[in-house]
């Protein structure tokens, strides 16, 4: 399969792409959505769950976007490593604050393990929080 | 495997549980440190490395907690769930922001098998960052 | 390692090849195959295996296939996801179908991840099915 | 945290209460919904898309409940495989499908790393598909 | 699903379970492979190839087995973590090797992530071993 | 980013590179360390953690590599399993137990997904040992 362009997009999947482009203030979209467009209302759904989610709430769109590539990172994903780590430097992720997100990205995938590994049995004050 | 109570730990384990109490303001090290005491030489090295990995930085404590969570439910490890779930709480994380965080979590997941099935190829402005 | 082709395999890969030629209907095997056969017990064991899998049964061909790719795509396994989506195709599914799939497939990765996050106790009507 | 309960929740996560129940045709909903009723937004988002995405397509029912299952089987989230084994038993899989489904997703999940460890490069034949 | 005990098997399951029984020197076959019996087929194949898989070869049955636990531990599934750590030291495995098999597990983890986070290319010298 | 060369890197980084290629007998340390570089604090944390846990111990340097190598291939991390399939080859794995290792990783993979599948009650016998 083939990236769909817009001159090629039926007018539900164009719709998507402008709103995609006035949202982040960006010429194109990504791959990802040109793919994602074979199926409209995969494209539909998760630009409006990915909006809404990646919005800025209680938590600021760079710690969000510092999340979604810990997650990236762990599954081994690289589209999306590349793609997530472009978006959190570009809402304000300093090298600095990148190689501190890997380092813990790294200690917790090795203690993850090491939990699993000694069947640690979780604390009586941890069970309910 | 039970967990090696501080009576019975020899004196390497018992400096190690001393600066984790020290460091963390606790009467008591959860049971991951007390398991992680049947090979003293991992206990050592994963304190030292924890100790340093999530100390303040250009990252504070609760983004460091918030993202060793994302990894750890990425994972499914109910273990260090519970814990840093608790840890990122102490560190200030408030329900809202564990809302959204879950939120950014489920997303990264469902994302990254749709960039995987679309086999999405990176695209140019992606590939030197 | 390289892939070995039929002309350089001993006796007993060559049977394996012809077996999954005749099986398959193609004029050759895939390079999976020709990896594998670095260690013929290993082809053989998971040839006949596959075989025994694959095989039409309560479920056909094309759902056998599509839960292949459901969890190729999970996995993150690039040669399983093109070799998979292929044998769909092949076996019937359609575009829509692909379409359908990615979605569930999305779906599942991230309401694994709220439920893992949310630390949900299993409902008593769920426990003894 | 505690399932929210129908009596105790606000009302727009009654609404969405009512709407599973009536779309289910059950008399009360599944804890992974009383647990995500913490977040409504969450809740809301994770229901509509998941009724979009589960509904009949090209695809049916019973179907795409076992891509669901083969995907948590193949994550470990145990309270994921309760409750979709449930709900493709429900929506019609057979003991003997159940059966040949996890003996799909064992060889997936056996291949998938066979592929990884050969380092297996992808056949001319299926890379423009 | 309940596991399916000897008097209540078929003759086809008895003659797996008899087979295990004589192959391991034990009096009864675990949980798993009574509830793999529900698919007497899969019980049969997955038997017949672990047989072969862990048999001694040109890697003992200790190292076989450890491999095993760090696939498991990887995975987070308590069943095969505690199943193989019980075989690998009925095997040989010593309190010693188990923590440093533990260490290695969780710095693999670890390291597997840096390098995905670092998007490293892989070296010429490692291309074509 | 880029991997830093060692004429280019700060006195703390080349002091690294300088205990690497000592410890190793290499005359230049892989992309990896050169990548991680960009993080000098987690470049020097992870090569000292590397080099405690995989000196010789009562593990032998090529069992060592080997169980890496199983998790590499279990997480699919293609670095990662190029430079440890070199290293474990270099600490005297033969092809014939390259062969073996994986035939033992697909089995831990198939079965893990088995043991979930299935919801597997852990045995008496395997609870407390």
């Amino acid at each position: 399969m083939k990236p769909i362009e817009y001159a090629d997009a039926p007018p539900e999947v164009q719709a998507v792409y402008d709103d995609i482009k006035r949202t982040r203030g960006v010429p194109d979209v990504n791959n990802f959505w040109k793919m994602a467009a074979h199926h409209p209302a995969t494209l539909r759904r998760t630009w409006e769950s990915l909006k809404e989610v990646m919005a800025p709430g209680t938590l600021d769109p760079a710690t969000k976007e510092m999340i979604f590539l810990a997650v990236s990172i762990t599954n081994g994903c690289t589209y999306c490593i590349r793609s997530h780590e472009a978006a959190a430097r570009k809402a304000g992720m300093t090298d600095a604050q990148h190689g501190e997100l890997l380092a813990v990205v790294g200690m917790a995938n090795e203690t993850n393990r090491l939990a699993n590994g000694y069947q640690v049995e979780v604390d009586v004050a941890l069970r309910d929080q």
